[in-house]
């Protein structure tokens, strides 16, 4: 391979694995076919292995008496990457390893469902990301990602668009939606853009002036 | 029934089934024993009546082409309450008749799991119950309430307790948790206080000085 191959298949989003609910394999098939790196998170990797999954990178601070070491053979040449620290989630260090290995953007799966906790904090802490990798989290009901301060982007009639603010959210403008947003505020478990949805086939455009906005595509 | 009755049951807590992914049939069981007042939000009530569940009301907007009426013979005598305000979600309207009604406490069911946009929606929204109704949500791995400034509470060592903030919470003060809290301030999406732990059999005691805190116990 080519060091000109190399680079582009960087610029393709990798894929994460982490270790809430399994999606459908038809989204995680879909979404292995296109990812130049898969990424599992600690104990996972169990799960993923009955798939036939081959994995690039096994990250974690595998400290419920899991053993990684096992993996070394069966899938050579993964790279195994022990990440102790405990102020962090598997999910961010996994995002920290991406960041420093310069790949821009990344695909998420089974990064809800299950607990309650690792499912919101998942969520909510891509914010913190903004600057430094493109992130979409997604599961079998939905596709989640931290919106830009102007966002416009195509979609068909009445797709549901849920707007979540990750705390308070100032400014905010829409045109396209079934409920307008005209300057207004979002504020998290007080007044929420859930269940809005798209007017007309077309380009759809949310702007807000500062805060961190969730833009949510789900669907029963 | 005497009216004491009556009014002792209705101190007890309420059960929503709200249109979530279905949790355990164990768990609904143990939540359906004790509750004097059953309530289903929207469809659900299709998956409700498969598991031969007796319900006392129905409630939503029933704007996707579902027939509540069919439900007042083979239930009888259940309350229909249509409810079609589009600025708050079925569940919050469910709250808000419980409130009327006086009832001061409810566990809510399927509020979880399939889209993320409502999971995430009835999670944060109950914050803005704090002084009308004492709201738990559960599922097959969480319990998940709202914190008063100061809690306290009896648990084994090692219990996983998640402490989320919706927004900023100030003023955090912890004792017998894994990773005790000084002073601390939690921000969604930046600083959150999840996958703490007891550290040892006995009270935990929580306080905070303002901002919204949820505590969640969750497990795998």
């Amino acid at each position: 391979m080519s060091s000109h191959h190399i680079v582009r298949d960087d610029q393709e989003p990798a894929l994460i694995i982490a270790n809430g609910a399994a999606c459908n394999p038809e989204l995680l098939g879909q979404l292995l076919e296109w990812s130049p790196l898969v990424v599992v998170l600690d104990s996972a990797m169990e799960r993923v292995i009955e798939l036939g999954i081959k994995v690039d990178v096994l990250l974690g601070d595998f400290d419920h008496g899991f053993d990684p070491e096992i993996y070394k053979t069966s899938q050579y040449p993964i790279e195994i990457v022990h990440t102790p620290d405990q102020d962090k989630t598997d999910l961010e260090k996994a995002f920290d390893y991406l960041v420093k290995r310069k790949i821009p953007a990344v695909n998420v799966v089974w990064a809800t469902g299950r607990r309650a906790d690792h499912t919101i904090t998942n969520l909510t802490n891509i914010v913190r990301y903004r600057d430094l990798l493109k992130i979409v989290i997604l599961d079998d009901h939905s596709k989640i990602f931290l919106l830009p301060t102007k966002f416009e982007k195509w979609y068909t009639a009445k797709t549901p668009i849920s707007l979540i603010p990750i705390g308070v959210v100032n400014g905010i403008y829409s045109t396209n939606l079934q409920y307008p947003l005209q300057n207004d505020t979002l504020t998290m478990g007080y007044r929420t853009g859930s269940s809005n949805s798209v007017a007309k086939d077309g380009l759809v455009t949310i702007s807000h002036t500062n805060g961190d906005l969730l833009l949510m595509e789900c669907f029963d």
